[in-house]
């Protein structure tokens, strides 16, 4: 860890000793790093004898909720009054939501995207860690351990690293791992209600999705659509991170898009092995990592092809 | 790590060093860790100045010879003189086929089966690992520090615990892990050749497959049979540690029993995410783990129903 950030942490524990109410959030769209991240430092902060306010702007996908902690997560606001906001997980202040709105003087910042804009009064940004939740285990690590604590952040390390998968993995990945599990983290467990627990129906649903993908040999894309119907079924709940895993795993694919329905627009999201996506997501503008983006598009019938043709292009000129 | 382990290693590394040639092997049927440790410590050795020799008595799968040095495993025996043999993730003598005949009057025994029968003249034998590849780390981390061991090791250690995601997966594990990446080890190149290439026409055949399992909702059990044009299919190649992964990530699904029919017998493939799957094959007939193991089948047209009605008792009183 650099220097920098060693000084930010000193900071931040110093703030949490001397403020009462911390307000603990993170960006709209919420993944498993956005989550685990949150309620993490949120539970570390009461266990200090704090209070703190989980909350996020937006709906927590039913596939998070089995995390204990998560349902404590708030999105509705009640007017509770802060001391400290810390923003978790967010490269900017737009991705929030509407959580923006109530922020207090302190902001505390804490993120591990290359393109974070460095918003809060203390920024600790590593780009080098594999997730928020690594970074806030270093952070809370000095303070507290916990079993709980250190569930929430190990879950939100195996969401963002695919389960040590991909490239993000260092061996201070592994080391935060290792730390985590002697502070009573089942790895097994986590890994079962995160990564082995789809229901047969969501898994028949995915099985059709995958058997209509199409795949471009030269520039390694594979693409599918999920149409509104699907996209507002119940069981599927747009829960698309294994079905983005399970296409990946195809050794003809590098880079997968696929086109989700809404019902005023597409959204389309991207994960590659190889090329940065988030490059190409926000020339289509988008944004997102070097591995997981997305951006949106207009309804209209043509879109799709062009759209498909411009990331051919962009990946045969980029990977 | 027990003191009578570290005796075993301190023995294991004064013979490497007095020694000159070694046989490396490991049990028929050869998976990721069984690989991953011939491969690793026969490189180890090599670097060592020494000459060694990895055999194992049976067909590598081709999803395994991406692993640089897996090609050099010979399984043919040449008459080579042998000062020493390194017996690698086999809990008995049984286990390793052929090779057997030649085996030297020194035997090293290397494991982490519970059953193993302590064979050796030296038995490491560590039950709490999580795969023989972090027994064998354990022991040339001692010696040489080199990528191309490391990788070795970190392809049985991932394929062993799944990816860190079995109940086998300890803080050990990690931090074998962290020193692996520390030796050179890419953790999204090794996850990728592993488990993210798997070709489009492998996948669909094992679409049908997951399409046609049957599921027993009380005794959480999913069974499928695998007919044996498939099994000779020369893309599916007995293949189906991933089709057996995926099907583990459906929520109803506790334990699978696939069967395998070859031109003799059928093979019943086990794994689970609780029961003892290691004590029921043992019951019928075979072995392994507690998580994955395998028993034989003569063939028969009712075999298959009273053996999945079997299981499903032995499941029902035993989960």
């Amino acid at each position: 860890m650099k220097a920098e950030d060693l000084v930010s942490i000193s900071k931040i524990v110093e703030i949490i000793k001397e403020k009462r109410s911390f307000l603990v959030t993170s960006h709209i769209y919420p993944d498993g790093d956005a989550i685990g991240s949150v309620v993490g430092l949120s539970k570390a902060i009461t266990l200090l004898g704090k209070k703190s306010y989980p909350y996020i702007s937006d709906r927590i996908p039913e596939q998070f909720l089995k995390l204990p902690g998560a349902t404590e997560i708030k999105n509705r606001w009640e007017g509770t009054e802060i001391d400290v906001a810390f923003v978790l997980d967010a490269s900017n202040l737009e991705r929030i939501g509407d959580v923006y709105k109530v922020l207090p003087s302190i902001v505390i910042n804490i993120d591990h995207h290359p393109d974070n804009t460095y918003f809060g009064n203390i920024n600790l940004v590593i780009p080098t860690s594999s997730s928020t939740s690594e970074v806030v285990f270093n952070l809370v690590n000095n303070l507290v351990t916990d079993r709980e604590v250190a569930t929430a952040l190990y879950y939100g390390l195996i969401s963002d690293t695919g389960g040590f998968m991909y490239n993000n993995t260092t061996n201070e990945t592994f080391e935060a791992a290792a730390k985590m599990i002697e502070a009573g983290v089942s790895a097994g467990e986590v890994a079962m209600e995160l990564f082995y627990s789809i229901p047969y129906e969501l898994m028949c649903i995915y099985i059709d999705i995958l058997k209509n993908i199409k795949i471009d040999k030269v520039s390694r894309l594979a693409w599918g659509l999920i149409p509104l119907e699907i996209m507002e079924d119940k069981i599927f709940q747009n829960n698309t991170s294994t079905l983005l895993d399970m296409i990946l795993r195809i050794s003809e694919v590098d880079t997968i898009v696929l086109i989700k329905e809404h019902k005023d627009k597409f959204r389309a999201s991207l994960r590659s092995k190889n090329a940065d996506v988030g490059s190409i997501a926000r020339l289509l503008g988008g944004g997102g990592h070097r591995g997981a983006a997305a951006f949106d598009l207009p309804k209209s019938d043509d879109i799709i092809i062009e759209t498909i043709e411009k990331i051919k292009n962009l990946l045969g000129g980029r990977t």
